[in-house]
């Protein structure tokens, strides 16, 4: 049966919406967040505040993938691989005291494949030194081995 | 017919596999960026810095996606929505020499999934009041108008 007048117009418009023509990409919503998929990694990051508490840049570092890979952008540009942020922290942070105690607060996930993650939140540091915090965005990865943080940029935004 | 031993054996090492847990992260790698994806984000960029180069934020913006999702992490803490982002431009580059001319370098781009692609990369503004530049984290999504900006973490690391 050929399509009719109303029917031809009807295609046309279902071809639009289809090229992405008539869609906004301010009405498309991404994906929420998987409630598994964001207690894992909410794990990780508490796991992450409690060892960067009891001073075990170690197991602090657990949270992020160990891999040549690795990235991390801050203020001294870009830090590549795990050894290489794992010796950027060592620099940074060589006491308790200069580590003081660590909060993440305010984190928002966001669902960016199945297996990726960004992760926004904000750190504090509370030390007897002078506070220090900021913001971060991580990238979490899902491996075999659980979810680890792929690329981490963080900011400082107050410190005294 | 029951396993024997060496199959026991085996079943666990499979079983371990499995779980992760003789799956050392390193040795995973990521999906490779995929060409078309990486050229039109590219276009997104150049189209962005030609943008800027001819002092028209309006165009500029136009590579981030026009939502009060959008999240951008800086100096200032966290920006929201398009028309945040849009006002923080706004008041950090009022005119033409303030903007000075903008030169991305160093694209590094990583799949993150089948609509998500991080971009990693340096930004130095030429400036006849100073110079300016840093690194920053762009977390592309794909909709069906096009790849937008989704998340931007931007770092000044350099400045004169």
């Amino acid at each position: 049966m050929p399509l009719n007048r109303a029917g031809l117009r009807l295609a046309a418009i279902l071809a639009a919406f289809a090229s992405g023509y008539l869609l906004p990409a301010a009405q498309t919503k991404l994906d929420p967040i998987r409630i598994s998929d964001s207690d894992a990694i909410k794990a990780v990051l508490e796991a992450q505040q409690a060892a960067w508490n009891r001073g075990d840049i170690r197991a602090f570092l657990r949270g992020y993938w160990d891999s040549p890979e690795l990235t991390f952008a801050g203020s001294d540009g870009i830090v590549r691989g795990y050894d290489g942020l794992a010796e950027r922290y060592r620099a940074h942070y060589p006491d308790k005291q200069t580590m003081g105690e660590l909060q993440f607060s305010g984190l928002e996930m966001r669902q960016l494949g199945s297996d990726s993650v960004l992760v926004l939140g904000q750190w504090h540091l509370r030390r007897t030194i002078g506070d220090a915090g900021g913001v971060f965005s991580l990238v979490f990865h899902r491996f075999p081995a659980g979810w680890r943080i792929i690329h981490d940029h963080t900011t400082m935004t107050e410190s005294r």
